[in-house]
This record gives structure tokens, sequence and C-alpha cells, in this order.
């Protein structure tokens, strides 16, 4: 049987500081956000990431019973789980980072179980470029292939990011990334050139300003869901990249169209994860409340027809 | 006969210097904004402004053969045309105030000619909020007026800014201008206390990020157009709101789909005004790159439906 989705990347330890509270070693990392967000749109879901002896088995069984599989989850038990910490400003969209445990990440050689190795679409949530790279040499064909990355990885291995960009179909960045990446400040011109670097899709992420998807000579541009209360911005990006990826999985073949269409999924997903801490609101979603918020992002943004001819 | 629009605000000497060239003197001001960007979409347009002896009759000729109707500007022979000079920095959402050189402006008190005060809709530009209330108390009925106002006034002159907002139908404000009147850092939370303030309808520009609309419980989001050459922002904001009114003169009523398609004009027009230094653009502009340009938007905001059934 093939996987629907197999996220590549971290599961970790958060403590999160914002305006609005504080939480403690609650389960993040890019890989447990991505298959979360892509486990309410698909069924067939899993992951490889790496985790220490230190990793409660409550967390374990939060993934499981959600319906993630976690063969690939590689538990090192003389090691510790990698955690992050981080301090949000009064404007969400800033934080400061204030501390970087990799732990057991220090090591991580991802192995792709065989029975992963067909799946359809994959995600490789931001690492080390050479281990995205190392996943792809291990997968059979994969459909559709979905890489994020970040500053760090654009100016220290710029060489070896250009050589994975060459191979995926999908590359999913913020705006600031997309300006680093090409060193052009106007987002449309970024987009050319990091297009031809090899993504035939990119998706730049600008948080509350929204989303902008360029493929062929089209541009797709999705505003974010308009939120009176976020919590907690964490995990936001990768929630997308589940979301999206998710949607894709239960299409037979991937258009324009459908891309455009797992933007919304991935948008609507994302907005629920920031109403919460942590990975908290992803884990109560219910369908109703995906599909509810996908019909209000057409009512947002539909252009009515004029009736005046020619204006 | 009704005019259709009616600006009221500044004519301006406007020297203006961006990344990509500079500009000395040119046609500027608020009210030629307004009614150049209106009077590409309904005929009937007029301003009330005021300019010094120094006001070449070639920008007079320029408005006039354009179509705008100038009996409401009053030339100071004796007096000194309002100047403003900006230099824009390599994000050009930044610029610096070079000078403001007030002149005939100081004792500006504008009348409104008898052949205006039944316009249908009315442009109140950027000015000290005591002015704009003096001009609705000229006028007869207006069907829809529309208010422009800065951090300046917001700072300075509160208490009268708000008895204003009490008697107009449509706030356009930015982003941090509608933060600031608020003090609330969330928009949407911002845009209810200003609603409360009394405008029915609530516009907030978010420049490159574009634009939201907010009328009874209905937000409509719209994306900036992507430009991949910005020349010159100087005058985005005014031009949006003289696309946004002269397409709500053209309908017999107002209701929100009409709002919603004004929105779309408005951006259209203020995305042509920035490919160019001053009014150049504007000057330049046909009917059809309008409607090309929204049919572009259509396309550029549209969600397929999706063939899944519940996702």
């Amino acid at each position: 049987m093939k996987m629907d989705v197999l996220a590549v990347g971290t599961v970790a330890f958060d403590s999160i500081e914002t305006p609005f509270g504080s939480v403690e070693k609650v389960l993040g990392g890019s890989a447990m956000y991505i298959t979360l967000a892509a486990r309410h749109l698909t069924p067939e879901v899993c992951l490889v990431a790496a985790v220490g002896g230190d990793f409660p088995d409550s967390y374990v069984e939060t993934m499981e019973s959600f319906g993630i599989d976690l063969s690939g989850l590689e538990i090192q038990e003389d090691a510790h789980t990698f955690a992050w910490g981080g301090r949000y400003h009064d404007d969400l969209n800033e934080r400061d980072t204030l501390f970087t445990d990799l732990n057991v990440l220090e090591t991580f050689n991802p192995q792709i179980p065989s029975s992963y190795r067909k799946s359809r679409i994959v995600c490789l949530g931001n690492l080390d470029p050479s281990i995205q790279m190392g996943v792809l040499d291990q997968m059979e064909n994969p459909e559709f292939v979905i890489l994020d990355t970040m500053n760090y990885w654009i100016n220290k291995t710029p060489d070896i990011l250009r050589e994975v960009l060459g191979r995926i179909d999908c590359l999913t960045i913020n705006d600031s990334e997309a300006r680093d990446l090409t060193g052009e400040s106007n987002l449309f011109r970024a987009a050319h050139l990091i297009r031809e670097m090899g993504p035939d899709v990119l998706i730049i992420k600008k948080g509350e300003h929204g989303a902008y998807l360029f493929m062929e000579e089209t541009i797709f541009i999705l505003p974010a869901f308009p939120l009176e209360n976020i919590l907690d911005p964490t995990g936001a990006g990768d929630a997308f990249m589940g979301g999206f990826a998710g949607f894709l999985a239960q299409n037979e073949s991937i258009s324009l169209d459908v891309l455009k269409q797992a933007v919304v999924r991935g948008s609507a997903v994302a907005s629920f994860t920031v109403e919460d801490f942590g990975p908290k609101r992803l884990l109560s979603l219910s369908p109703d409340e995906i599909k509810n918020r996908v019909h209000a992002f057409h009512e947002l943004t539909s252009i009515p027809e004029s009736k005046i001819q020619n204006l």
C-alpha cells in the first residue's frame, strides 16, 4: 500500500512564550505539525523523525491515536529530544529564539522505511539540505515533493540547497526567505528567479498577509483568514504544508486548480493552528470546522460580477 | 445637474525621489489624484482646492482637458501653491518627508460652489478634520461620503475627527492609522472599534498587501495587484479612493456587492498609478487597460470549487 503523505522533519519539545501565555516542553516539530494537519485531509499519513529516550509515551500515543503512522519515528534511548524555546513579541510576526538544543538532531540521518518509499506526496520539513537530499535518494518516484527551508540554510549551505531545489516540485518559503534566496526585493521578480532554480510550483507565505502560489504563468493570491485572537503562531507554516499536501493526496492528479484548492485547505488548517498553543487546536479540530472555513475563504475573496457594461 | 463625484483636498507641487528616479514640482495633491482616478470611471467629476498665483496654466489645462470640472479651484494670486517633497527608501513602504510648505493651505477654507452641493459621492481627502466638517455642512444630502485622514490628525485633533467620523459613510485609512485610531493592534478588532465611531463602511489599505472592506458582518479582502516595477507610490491611496468613488457613482444604489466591485476598481486604478512618477500613468490610462486589470483581479483571486465531496 502507498502512503498518501510522508513528512520528514523534526519531532520536538517546544517551549513557547507569547503575550497571551506560555507553555513548556509541549509536543512540537515540523514533522508533527505537518502530519497532524495532513491527517485532517487524508488517511494514510506517516513521518520520519528522531527523538530521544526522554520522549514521553503520552506524546507518542497522542500522535498514534490521531492516526499517524509512527513506524518511522526513531527513538534513540541514550539521546535527548530536540528542544526549542522561543518568545514572541507583541507583534507576533517577531520572535526571539531563546534556545535550540539540537540533541538527537546532531546525528539524525533519516532512514525511510520500505513501506514509506512509495509515498505519493513527500513533505521535506526544514532540515539541513544534505539530509533532505538523502531522503530524496531513498524515495521511489514520489508524485509530488514539497520542500521547506529557512534563512539559515540559504546562507550557510547555498550550493547543496540549490541542488535540492533542482529535484523538488514545490518550494514553500516565507517572503523574507524568498528575498534572501534571490537577493531580489520584489517578490514577483524573486518568484521568477526561484522557479528558474527548479521548482515548478512556488508558494510564498506572508503570514498575516496571506500566501502566493506561482505555477506556469499563473499567480494565485489568498489572504490569511481574519483572526481576532491569535495565541501562538508556532507551527503555522508546517500546518499549512500538511493541509496543502493532505488535500493534494486526495486528488487523482495535481492540476493548477487542485493546487489553488490545496492552498485554501492549507491556509484553513494553519489558521486554526494559531488559535491555541502548540498543537492543541489541531488536535481538537473537526472536519466540519475545516469545511466551514474553506467556505468562509470563498466568501471573503469572491468578487461579484459588475452589472455595468465595460466597467 | 448633479455632479457624480466631488473631491475636496489639495492640489500641490510634489517633488519626489525614489530609488528609480526623481521629479520636481510635478502636479500633485489628494484632490488631483482622486479626480483623475474617478474620471476614468464616471464623467461628472469636480474638485474644490486652492492653489497660488504660481500655479502653472499648463497644470490647469492638464486637468481640464481630462474632463475635471475646475470651477471649484480657488486661485489665490498673492499666495504660493502647497508644496511637498518626499524621499522613498529602497523599501517603498518607507518614506521621509523632506519638506511641507503649506503656503495657500494655511488659510484654506473651502467654499463649495452651489453647482457642486448636490454631488452624489463626496471624497474628503486628507485635511484638517474641522475643514472636512465645514465641507459637510455645505453639502445637500450627499448619497455617500468617503473620508481619508492621517496619523497627524488622529493624534492632534482626535475630538473633532471623532465628530466627523460620526457624519460619514466610509472611512479609508491604512493599517497603521487604524491601529493608531483605536490603540488596538489586531486589525479585525480595530475595525469593530472604528465602525462603532460612525462609518458603516470601513476600508483598511495595506499597500502591497492589499485592502480590507468591512460592512455589516462581512469582510472582503482583495490583494494588491502583483507589480514587478513600482516607480513611485505617491498618490496610490488617493487614486484608490477616486476609482472607488467613480465606480460607486456609476451604480444606481450602493450595495455590498457594488462596494466590493468598487474596491477592485479602486485597486486597479491605484496599481497603474504607481507604475510611473506623479500622475503620469493616470493621464495615459485607457478604459481597456482598467477593464483588463479588473479581469486579472478575478483570475488572481478566484478559488476553484473542489470536486471532492466534503473537502
